[in-house]
């Protein structure tokens, strides 16, 4: 199994297009020991020719791009992309859709609560459906497994299951819509297996119970939900503003952070991505990052490759 | 007035995400004289401090970063960009918008039929208005003059007027909405002035007339629809589809196309932007790029600055 980061920031990207923090305007000067980010996303493969993606940031085209084993070929409307699967409706995770959609076949995979609220809530979706083939919408439930798929219906060697998460539809979905959704499928975990190996890609993780650390430890790899530093993070650098748990993420440090509820886990390599630009371990020069290394944890970059 | 071409290709930029033309494979591989170039994007200020965007690229968030002049100075929550002035509901034209949800107060103009489709059609547009204050949605009609200011009341010393073009909405929108909406509010061209300066933006002109010409040779900078060289040029690339003219595109090249139509304009430094990734007068050794340049014309890069 091939996997890449070709994205690692939290939603905004690092640095943020309206943010002059510390570390938004240390990388932009070049003065902060940090690298910048695109906005979280992953390619998997097994066999390095037909890829999927997990979710489509909104950085998805300047992404593809920057993989040369995301290029198409030969032809037009040709790509080594097969299909995307989504863990949930944000648009940091769904956004990118919408620039696949020259007329390419695409399977995508999504719960039946996500393609509502794509498909019957956001008219802008239909442009993924304009000619035959195009985007061929495909049902997945948490707790399941299934193969990966081509719209041709070329088996990817590749399987997905998804771990429901958190219960919390994204701040634009109505209240009343949310309502007539299945809170199991708001926000989703996924595990990807091929040839023995498995990967776990979390990147938001509102709480943790031993049942999910137990799943967590079967991983060989596992890209972990490293968006806020501390609970209170985003109100003490804005003045303002929710917590990390509030917003459904763990934080990295404190009692109940992910390095303490994670330090126990023995067998995946364990790497943070979804980070905000806020976080201070993005400076490689401060002690929250000597802190995570230590810890025996890497932060994701973009364009970071595996093989398993 | 100053301009910033922050993206000069067409929707989908150059190379694009599923193309392998020849355009597209030479750019990726550096074979080809010619430069990679991002989604269409306008952005002018009067006085160097408050900027106004023409349209919301899919790629806006590389192209704010790639232009020091919009960079956040201070804090968190701030930037130079002030508003954002919509031509169409075209997803290439509005999706940035989706990148700006950051809790700023931004003014957004579009006419009341592109608002329609945004904010009642695609409940991913509520993001915008979240809390107080953010956007400031503000109606503007075809043919009025009206000038932009902030959400705080700053006038910015820039005026506007919109041209009815085009009467089709986009693909999404479906027959039953695109008839309850004004077909003179689907597709404008934009006009600023500023200090006795006009310059004007029309990416997408499907038909012209003498009064529009008479128009065009009043403005001191033209920044025009240059997608695609000849009517069938994707027919011919990719063996099938639409012709430029029925996708609202005059083609530069062939009679009645704009190269022949605008070559009486006396007085605009005149600019083609929105190229499509097939076009030939991309390739800088070409015989199309050495044609539009013995005609007078510039082809817009990415980056490139105007002071008026």
């Amino acid at each position: 199994m091939l996997l890449r980061t070709l994205g690692s920031a939290a939603g905004g990207g690092f640095p943020q297009w309206n943010c002059a923090c510390h570390n938004c305007i240390g990388v932009r000067a070049g003065t902060l020991p940090a690298k910048s980010r695109s906005q979280s996303q992953l390619a998997v493969s097994a066999d390095g020719r037909s890829w999927y993606l997990l979710g489509a940031s909104p950085d998805l085209r300047a992404q593809i791009e920057a993989t040369p084993a995301l290029h198409p070929h030969h032809g037009v409307r040709q790509s080594p992309i097969a299909g995307i699967v989504l863990a949930s409706a944000d648009l940091d995770h769904v956004l990118g859709l919408l620039f696949l959609r020259e007329l390419q076949p695409l399977r995508v995979y999504a719960t039946p609560s996500t393609q509502r609220i794509l498909r019957e809530d956001n008219t802008a979706f239909r442009m993924l459906n304009r000619v035959e083939p195009q985007v061929e919408w495909t049902d997945f439930l948490p707790g399941n497994s299934f193969p990966l798929s081509s719209v041709g219906g070329d088996e990817s060697g590749l399987r997905i299951e998804a771990i429901s998460l958190g219960e919390h539809y994204p701040a634009y979905v109505s209240p009343e819509r949310s309502a007539a959704l299945v809170a199991g499928e708001a926000s989703l975990g996924l595990i990807l297996t091929s040839h023995g190996k498995a990967a776990g890609y979390f990147p938001a993780v509102p709480r943790m119970d031993d049942e999910l650390l137990a799943k967590l430890d079967t991983l060989d790899l596992l890209f972990f939900d490293g968006t806020f530093w501390s609970d209170d993070e985003l109100i003490r650098v804005q003045g303002a503003g929710q917590t990390s748990l509030q917003m459904g993420h763990t934080p990295v440090s404190s009692a109940g952070g992910s390095l303490d509820r994670l330090a126990a886990l023995r067998k995946p390599r364990k790497i943070f991505v979804h980070i905000n630009n806020t976080n201070p371990m993005l400076d490689e020069s401060s002690v929250e990052h000597r802190q995570v290394h230590d810890a025996g944890w890497e932060i994701a970059e973009d364009g970071w490759q595996f093989e398993l």
